[in-house]
């Protein structure tokens, strides 16, 4: 009987193992290809002394924007952020960028220059290179596709792969911020928490996160042992992490840095936006308990801040899964899930 | 007043332009990015000894492709291919891809697979490695995006800005099968031609393009002046080369080569197919007439083939145009345009 099943059914990863197992094995990464699928980027050695990072990330309208909820500008900030922040979670310097527009046709061109100017902006403070792309007509939706490349210095680049037990479990900045900007865009624009004074900061977080590209290096540099960014949440990212490695994590609920402007707009849900709001693009990595200090000193002299939020373990049973201590001090074990685009729930990690 | 243009008044290329122009000029393709928007492909060069060649390209359901007119797995033959063209256009040999699909979520995951087959056959016969992607939900079309990386030894690359007066212009293979296969399609099904013994091969022509990767390299090796894939038709494409290189051409259209099931199929309109059809995914390029025999020989040592069809001359009044000597013997200038998408007549090169 012919497969009946639907993308929708089998979800975002069990699509893309699908997809991978219908390659031939040697198409697949692996090579002079260290690192593939799974990763944040795929890592490519074209010569002994250099290696090219490559990620990929698009934004749909009505899925990841509202053309209404953000300017044009910002829009270009984020396009290109989002896959910036995939190399930065490598430890890679990024250094330039394709991108594909997917037009209607009847989009003003001042504001297309505008998401260019925003493009541009970030670009510059990174010494990336727009090299080009492919504009083409879309019968609905915007679409915007973004490629963009880096390197990094002596071949190594952080994995998801290399956390250990005993690792001490960071982040960098606070998290949050976007899904509390989210929520407040969402919000009647007459609503009292809209036009209050930290409105705007969380909103400016949610439509122009900064990618962490200093901070990945230092993490790198550092001997941290795993990175990824968070894109899709604490709870729907750290299930990558502890896959990839075959591990267990502990987290304390209590150390998790949430901005106090989080807590103060959302005094009910602040912690569920921290744990689970997405898009924060800050970075989630592992260490060692002897490298932390390093780790944490070097941030501090560039200015930015991390937090200890929990441990790595020996998996139970030979399945991860995520402990964690609430605001009550108490410990239970959490369902996490990471956000897939099609909806069906994956990385039933403790069920 | 605010500028009221929309991106259909100013069509693609004029688009291009003031995009470009609205990045900070330190971003734009240069630096240690050897060429950029322009070419088919970018070229970064992040070691002395490793030239990277960076290539983008969209199919979009009902623009580029109907889903009810190919098979999945030449889909993803087609996908892939459009971006080794534009690698092979510059002398590159192929090295990875990522692969961005924009699903609706309806789509069975065997015709899915199916692609992936048909990415994957062309992958390894290209000794290419298909380094991961991205999946998103679209809300209504299908669209494929693919981006290529490939590498040239010795940082060599064909350009579309080298013509120099007095080249011959030559072109792979024969031009429109493709077009000739994509009427055969739009015919009902019980049309004779659309049954016909050859109309296969001429929609096999349109389906399943097979890039000219070898006959590239022979190019680059050989002392061509200038290259480019034929995407958009001869009349289409050509203007790009002699703007970049800012020389005229003369084109003898009984020289052009076409296949003899095009002229049988469409005995009318043979010649407007080869001239204009458009996804021959040929190479179009340009060599001095001293490297024309060297390059003749190694494409039939590959069993590739090459036909002269005219030669480049300098721009009368500084301004690029193409004049045709037609089957009739008759001299007269065209007017070419290049396929725009979004549907303004781009190149009037000679008006």
């Amino acid at each position: 009987m012919r497969d009946q099943r639907r993308v929708r059914d089998v979800g975002e990863f069990g699509l893309i193992s699908l997809l991978v197992e219908a390659l031939p094995p040697e198409v697949r990464a692996g090579g002079d290809l260290a690192f593939g699928i799974g990763d944040d980027a795929a890592v490519w050695r074209p010569a002994p002394d250099a290696d090219v990072v490559i990620t990929t990330d698009s934004l749909v309208e009505d899925i990841h924007f509202r053309i209404d909820w953000t300017d044009w500008e910002s829009l270009g900030h984020k396009i290109l952020a989002v896959n910036i922040s995939d190399l930065a979670a490598m430890g890679a310097a990024p250094k330039l960028a394709v991108i594909t527009l997917c037009l209607r046709g009847d989009e003003l061109v001042i504001d297309l220059q505008a998401l260019y100017r925003g493009i541009g902006d970030l670009a510059r403070r990174n010494a990336m290179t727009i090299a080009g792309g492919d504009i083409v007509r879309s019968p609905t939706a915007l679409i915007f596709q973004v490629t963009a490349l880096g390197e990094t210095a002596g071949g190594a680049v952080l994995q998801r792969s290399g956390a250990g037990g005993g690792d001490i479990i960071g982040v960098t900045g606070t998290l949050g911020a976007s899904a509390a900007g989210l929520r407040l865009l969402a919000f009647d624009a007459t609503d009292p928490r809209r036009v209050a004074a930290t409105a705007d900061l969380l909103i400016q977080a949610h439509l122009r996160p900064e990618p962490r590209v200093a901070l990945g290096k230092i993490l790198l540099d550092q001997g941290a042992s795993a990175a990824m960014d968070l894109s899709d949440g604490l709870l729907g990212d750290l299930p990558k992490i502890l896959t990839a490695s075959d591990v267990s994590a502990e987290i304390d609920a209590r150390r998790v840095p949430v901005a106090g402007a989080v807590r103060a707009m959302f005094p009910e849900a602040w912690l569920d936006l921290a744990m689970r709001g997405g898009e924060d693009y800050e970075l989630l990595f592992t260490a060692p308990d002897h490298a932390w200090s390093a780790i944490e000193q070097a941030m501090q002299e560039v200015g930015g801040q991390v937090s200890a939020i929990g441990t790595i373990v020996s998996p139970e049973a030979g399945r991860p899964a995520i402990g964690i201590t609430g605001l009550d001090g108490e410990r239970h074990p959490a369902l996490p899930g990471a956000f897939d685009h099609f909806g069906t729930v994956a990385g039933q990690l403790d069920g």
